[in-house]
């Protein structure tokens, strides 16, 4: 921690703020500068306490703590890239992996065809929604248990994992029972409970980041889960809410690499929601592959005119089968050089 | 709904939209421009079902709806102001309403101590959390139970109506037994399984803005607890996130106003959590008031250094005296220009 | 300024940050933690170049400086307000002072019947653009000299002061000829040459905060004119980007009393362009003297349908007129208050 | 245009903006839905004036424009690439054209030394600012004439064409001697008075995006330029400014291939000011070139810790090199697939 007093702190002031700092366990180093006086802490203790209690403390300006407030998620705890198992695929390995469907689950044919189509242009996972989370009470809510029995269907038929959203933590332990992954949709990312209870799931987790959430924040929540018993986190950017409207919301790609170097976590990209418009899906899912991320979850539907939702950015299984196909030499690229992507330069 | 094509979107596409939009119940004027044709549609339909759909639709350039998605939150729907009812109090009515107390309750005589001052200071409700959602995993959670009941024996003692917030759809009973509001934070703006059980607790809510929630999904979620038959809902500015970090939160102080035009229910102000810094929550209280809000929510600790949480933005108790005292002017003028402080400008 | 080491950092690096920060003639104090050092730099020297440089060294992971990197815009460095002196005004004193006008300067008849409203309805100063900045090239882009004229002779028949706005150092000599106070545009807010020729232009500035600019990056433009010899500098609130669609821009109304803390400068606020909307321009003003601002620059035209710029939000001069007279009451306050009003809360 | 009347409008108010519509010019359809009159507008006029306008005219809720307000830049007016050429290279053609030096020239050894080692490792441009943008007053402004001629001096050695910024519209016609490429800093991203000027210069000109302008607007200032007489105009991705901290902006990856549709202009990616930060430079780079731009522009410096600016986001010359080599797969690939890559899926 850094605690910086105001220019004109009185003595008093920093002689208690010193104090306090002692009351929780930690050494003071104080630094008289030119215009103010500079504390230094060290040692062990509960930083947010500490931090939360002098930033109240008459005189100071600001505190601010300098260690990562994550521990299990962070690099520094783990060196090495941690590879997640889903349906015996190894997701942050040497593979890169392609989850695809269609936003909601809407009817048998409809994941059967895609299941089927996706399967075949090359994806290793099915994705598609039996909870819903929609803005507005009147719009379509998903088919919930039936919607989760037609994905193990097409699971069934395709051996795809299957990867679907939970939006409560009283479905947790339904969703699981048909769940190769649990999806942490971004508007759920800081929903404490439900990440308390993922804890506890016995399946792997894929966390989205909030629309306006930090990249500091999105550690936190995967560390609720891993501090909570679950060490098998993938983490997902999908987006951004900014200023500019030309896009559904904002691709931060560079959440990539920084991710890769904050984090042992695998790391996967959502063309789809980070653009909102099928056109754009191709050419964020090379820039996704290329800046290194582990995989995609992407959205496909057999006829995207007729989805219940999210339609404009789904691609059709044609539009899929000819994205898989320009994605190889990009995916070739990629392994031969997966050990050198996180490197960074000098 | 608005469907523009593309500049050269041929007349099969503007055709098979035209015939598609009729499959949905609506009827078709369509507009040729020089550049573009523009389609209007009218009727009665499922909107959103429709418009995902044409989004999708081979020569379509962009959809727009028109009408407001919300209904029963609607001025459309009902011109009076609404006046929701908590513990005798009008919120929304001709009183202006100030809740005040900790983040957090910490212990019997934090919370005794608080709820005495701030009633003599001239609150009418008391504020404390006793279900914490925390960034970080490591953090205080929240008393829980235990604050609940603290909060009552306060209630007891000072006749303060209780507000609270709840996180997860399975506290809901437990909370709604203890509080007079049931508050829904930031984070939990778009936790739809909490909203809809929220419909049916039988407490008034006061629902927060999300950080990086438009005006609109915060009327949309809202209007998730009325349709599911609670029209008792208090909106809440507490702050957006932006670039600036000057303050922890950005006072997005004309949604007060806005909402004023587009809703019937009471709004209020949260300038503790919007500044994050308690020297700024005299001067945004003040323009709180001014600005035509129902009332405040404001964070008072009797030790802010002290503060298990949000130290940093309480008030001492003499801290919230002295405001309470300069704000009685302010209030008074908001009281005899209630009825103009809404009216727009000719 | 602190530079906080990574955890695992060399002895070899540690070293060779304290050296690099002695050659630029600071004093070093380096503090071991249990994860990191982290070195505190006191002394008096070229700030930013020795972060730039540290920030680079191989194990740094982060530099910042703590003291702020303006100097005469400072509190600390000049405790009482600035007062500024405008065509008699005194800006930043004991006066709540009142721009209006039109957005653009249109026609003899258009603003001499503005000037004459918005006099007898109790403004203090005249605003109108003759140099334009518009988005699109294709838009109007001012009367130039022509409309300069024209403000004069609004000048000389109601006694207002003249604010305009310049936005290009070529043109500052001109303006500079006609206006009682040179307005610097959100856009041109960090147009270097342009603030550096107005630091001799021999008049007052208001400068507007830029749409996505810090608090601190507008002190930093302030202090651009005030080192190159101009201290008359009035900043100016007119709303920032963000997700927000409701509005125009998002009136960042808590950055009046940060200001308040952090500069002697006045502070007014620009209730126009922070919402774009004439029905919320009233509610925002109250908001901007109470929480309070030094004065209001608002947008004022005798018939908004017929202006060439920013008609949705101009107030007519029976709106302007009305809204005056509601103010009256705040204003009141506001003088009561004077003093009190940028104390800060204990 | 789209004008949507607010549900009760009266008749009265919908003539008066028919009538005003067909003062402009154009043809009124008006449409009668259930709840509101909606009118489509066609036909050729001013369509801004008509819109600030309409938008203030009683009854109306919202006005909004349906063809692009660009014209010279857009797909639409010119469906082919266009291919700029700067000093005998084609930008926006079959080459993949990478620009890197340092932020700031600074002295001969300093840029010499940087072009002979980028030109070695592929660069076909040199950057390198004489002209400095410089948030503080106090910060180094640029060697001016000085660095110009510097630049010259490289630019001989190494036959590397020049890109250099431009501040004023007073420094263009100098600095148009000295360099093969204009650049206009985001800062003057409107700076109209220097777009303007820029429109004479007969030099192409690298535009980058402002800190918070949306694409639409880069799209405007571009037309501003051409509109002004240069249809030489390069266009920059340089990251925008959001609420995430962890990189020094938010590189919008997806502006690449929205402007890709938009316009025919070549669009390069600055991953250096994207990220601030030197290790996050070559995942972006890759992207860069993955998701289709025509080049990008990188900050590189033969001793980052010892430049006056931006030291933290330059590559060492050895990192550039070792970024080239990596990168030449990518650039291999995106040759390949030149024409396919802004095809839209289906």
């Amino acid at each position: 921690m850094i605690i910086s007093m105001r220019p004109h702190a009185t003595r008093e002031e920093i002689d208690h703020v010193c104090e306090r700092i002692r009351e929780f366990g930690y050494k003071v180093h104080s630094i008289e500068g030119e215009e103010r006086v500079v504390i230094g802490v060290v040692g062990v203790g509960d930083v947010t306490a500490c931090l939360e209690s002098i930033e109240s403390a008459p005189g100071v300006e600001s505190a601010m703590r300098i260690s990562a407030p994550y521990k299990f998620v962070s690099r520094e705890f783990k060196k090495d890239d941690s590879v997640i198992k889903v349906n015996g695929l190894d997701i942050g390995g040497e593979e890169f992996v392609v989850m695809a469907g269609p936003c909601s689950v809407e009817s048998e044919r409809q994941i059967m065809e895609t299941a089927e189509g996706v399967a075949a242009a090359g994806a290793q996972m099915l994705r598609g929604g039996a909870f819903k989370p929609r803005t507005s009470p009147y719009d379509f809510q998903g088919l919930e248990l039936e919607g989760l029995k037609l994905l193990r269907k097409a699971k069934e038929a395709t051996g795809l994992g299957i990867i679907t959203e939970v939006m409560s933590d009283r479905d947790v332990e339904l969703v699981a029972e048909y769940a190769d992954c649990m999806q942490v949709g971004a508007r759920n990312m800081q929903n404490f409970a439900l990440l308390k209870s993922l804890g506890a799931c016995g399946r792997p987790v894929l966390l989205k980041r909030g629309l306006s959430s930090t990249i500091k924040e999105l550690l936190m929540s995967a560390e609720y889960i891993v501090a909570h018993g679950n060490p098998s986190v993938i983490l997902c950017e999908r987006g951004i809410r900014t200023f500019e409207t030309a896009t559904r919301n904002t691709c931060d790609i560079a959440a990539v690499p920084v991710l890769n170097e904050l984090t042992h976590l695998p790391v996967v990209l959502d063309p789809s929601h980070a653009t909102g418009k099928r056109s754009l899906v191709p050419a964020l899912s090379r820039a996704g592959v290329a800046v290194g991320a582990d995989g995609l979850i992407v959205e496909v539907h057999p006829c995207p005119e007729k989805a219940v939702s999210d339609g404009a950015q789904s691609l059709t299984l044609e539009g899929f089968r000819r994205m898989m196909s320009d994605l190889e030499a990009y995916i070739r690229l990629w392994k031969q050089t997966r050990a050198a992507l996180t490197a960074t330069a000098v």
